[in-house]
């Protein structure tokens, strides 16, 4: 097995080089590749699979909540993107700019969207008129484009796919909602969909969306104790509506504006499954959303009946809405075995000529590499537990991971040193100055990564100045 | 009655004018809206949700013959784009061409994808070594820019969504047999799930993609007589592989060129569905990918029992799979009638007081207009025989006004008047040469819209030029 897991092409190992190691699985799982477009990013069947999974799930969960899918222009008139002052300057910096079409420069550029408040306004501006139309909840999957300088496979790159959700409501109230709501949704598929656990709280105004009255995230800790947003849902107010004229008569036929909100998550969430969950043997991927879960592999499978039954086994499972491959090829089983797991295939069905006879099969866990022998008989069903019970274990073992890298910090002193020795969540008061927030930044690299919803009291002093203390904030190093 | 669909404001006649008929439909029907950006559109809720059907379904089918879905950038470098040489030609002009990324020129300009061939080939020089390489059968779902002068929802817009499938081979021969086996699928395709038939066929080297050996083509016959092309399919023979070196070791291990294919279906087959299957009451969407194939509408909806009847009706056909809404809003029941008329639900059923007290509904269908009485007991299978009707009613309709309006010429005077007099399909020999295309072209305003592969010899000779006819050609206006 060792022989054949250097012939996978061993990966560098986690504890010796993360990056390096996070770079490996991306190429040696097969995920994603670079390409002649500078900045940009080629998505891999196997890497392109996730995501499609992601989609067909958070799709669903968002049209159970009223969401409706819709598709915009990809283009943004420069104009268009001026109107909010906050949104275009946060933005303009890093947009792509188109000026010809064809063979003549266009009257006005346009940039390609970064994101789509504008767009979605402007159609809000024309087709909300009466209370009646609200509230509208479109959403649309596309990819953004923003001209990064450095750019990492998932987690940075200058086109990304995402889904982009932006609403209109007749109340502040309403809005407010929507935004947690979403907020809310996002967290629970992260950790039913991803095994991801999250912390979800309010951005602080230094960190959040441009034009936004507040942004709201979930924060995922990676393996190496670094913090990755995973997710964000802004509340507008009547910011935008304001720039972009958007007005509906109410009930007492008065005029209006409307309140409104955006939520997000991106093809980075494909990062974070690397970084939570993966290990040095490779990937590692939640079975609800690995595009394939079940690996057979037969054992000498060369002698009769053991093809015919590995088949047998491949259409049960199928029939039964497994995701499953059956490997045939000529690899040796080791070969295949260290393939799978490179690969992050929750589970792998070793079948050979005695467990045919003993009407058995082999499975091993992925997350656990556990052995366990499985009667062939009601196959489907065992299978369906094991790949819950590794989601169950995956979100557990990530939690407690998550949990034994978060620390607490009461003064400055030891704020520095937990944050430089112990990679992880560092938990401490902050005054709410934007002061001390750009010191901590500074002097550490840690950022504010959110004001938790579930608030405790650490003390009564800001961690950097010693002023009395606003509420409680997630600090760490992040992607 | 009448009052009614006035409210839900009447739409020009098909009779009176077909464009503004269209564009009646596209607008009330609330399926696409014109954006800021110029040539631009929007696709509404009811819009996309069509396209999100066609995409499920095709994607399927893709599936089903080893189709592995990827996602490449949107940007191609000016000098990729140019490294074969027909291609640059047919699509440089009208490209829209990136120069600026955030405040800096770029050093390249990137245009963003009118089609993706060349990004393809660039991945497959890198990634194809070996025969063990080969087939690579990839495919991607994204939108492409086409900077086009004159624009109109659906069939002609500068950005539109498409797939396009982009594959290499080791042989010609199985790049023949991919490209003809995705036309088929597609016609299919088509024919099962949109209820529109298509001829399948060749096209001219006029008509040809730029940097094809060869493109195959489903034209399709809209009600005004039109010929819409729906679908092509590209061999491409080693031409892309010699202009970006594309090679692999044989079994033998010498060096040889890969064959390749392309194919796409776009989101004009919308158009189509408008086109072939819309009336005067509106859209008419073919059961399959209607995203909503049942509207229950209450009738004496105040009175005790209606509301929670129809509500049960819902629950029932949706636990059978079917699609189904309830509208319970207060508008009078005429007034829904001609809603769900005018956004083509296949089905509409009618339950008040008195079916309920006998155990029945009306149900009443979109494309007859008949009234049928269904017993409650057991009415989602039912429902689900009668959704299967209609597609094949409606596809049946569609053949038979394809059939009426496909006419033969055999002298060019003949095939004038039957271009100028009757719209539809004409049915000619043809020589071979361009001029006599040209020449048809451009005093009759017709096309070649395909060689189809079921070739009937009509006369000996050219109906244009009367030289020795070498293949029967479909002619026609077209969009």
């Amino acid at each position: 097995m060792a022989e054949d897991k250097k012939q996978v092409e061993q990966i560098t190992s986690m504890s010796e080089d993360f990056a390096q190691w996070y770079t490996d699985i991306v190429s040696k799982a097969e995920l994603m590749d670079y390409s002649s477009v500078k900045g940009c990013m080629i998505f891999k069947p196997a890497g392109y699979a996730i995501w499609e999974n992601i989609q067909k799930n958070l799709d669903a969960m968002f049209k159970e909540v009223g969401v409706e899918n819709v598709y915009m222009p990809m283009f943004i008139p420069e104009s268009l993107l001026e109107k909010e002052k906050d949104h275009v300057e946060g933005f303009a910096p890093e947009v792509a700019w188109v000026t010809h079409g064809g063979l003549e420069p266009l009257e006005e550029r346009l940039c390609v969207r970064p994101t789509s408040e504008t767009l979605f306004c402007d159609m809000y501006a024309n087709i909300v008129h009466s209370y009646r139309d609200l509230p509208k909840v479109f959403n649309q999957w596309c990819s953004v484009v923003r001209w990064e300088k450095t750019t990492r496979p998932f987690l940075r790159s200058r086109e990304f796919l995402w889904q982009e959700g932006h609403t209109a409501h007749a109340t502040a109230e309403e809005a407010q909602e929507r935004t947690e709501q979403m907020l809310n949704l996002y967290a629970d598929f992260c950790e039913k969909y991803l095994a991801i656990p999250v912390i979800k709280g309010r951005k602080t105004d230094k960190e959040k969306f441009a034009g936004a009255e507040a942004t709201y995230t979930i924060e995922a800790l990676m393996h190496d104790g670094k913090a990755l947003q995973s997710g964000t849902s802004h509340n507008f107010g009547d910011g935008f509506a304001r720039a972009f004229n958007i007005q509906y008569t109410d009930k007492e036929n008065k005029l209006q504006y409307v309140h409104q909100t955006s939520w997000g998550m991106s093809t980075r969430l494909i990062g974070a499954i690397i970084m939570v969950h993966g290990d040095d043997s490779g990937l590692k991927l939640p079975p609800r959303i690995a595009p394939v879960q079940v690996m057979i592999v037969p054992i000498m499978q060369n002698k009769e009946g053991v093809l015919d039954k590995a088949g047998e086994v491949l259409d049960g499972l199928k029939a039964a809405g497994i995701r499953v491959k059956l490997d045939s090829t000529d690899k040796r089983p080791g070969f295949k075995f260290a393939e799978q797991e490179m690969r992050g295939i929750p589970l792998r069905i070793e079948i050979g000529p005695k467990d045919i006879e003993a009407g058995t099969c082999v499975v091993v866990r992925r997350d656990t590499h556990e052995k366990l022998t499985l009667q062939l008989e009601g196959l489907a069903s065992g299978i369906g537990e094991l790949l819950d019970d590794i989601h169950d274990n995956m979100l557990e073992t990530a939690r407690a991971h998550r949990d034994s890298h978060t620390y607490d910090a009461v003064d400055y002193e030891e704020f520095k040193k937990t944050i430089d020795e112990k990679p992880g969540f560092v938990r401490a008061m902050w005054c709410g100055d934007r002061a001390c927030e750009d010191r901590i930044k500074e002097e550490t690299g840690a950022t504010s990564r959110c004001m938790p919803f579930e608030q405790v009291k650490l003390s009564d002093r800001c961690v950097c100045c010693g002023k009395p203390a606003k509420s409680m904030v997630y600090w760490g190093r992040a992607y």
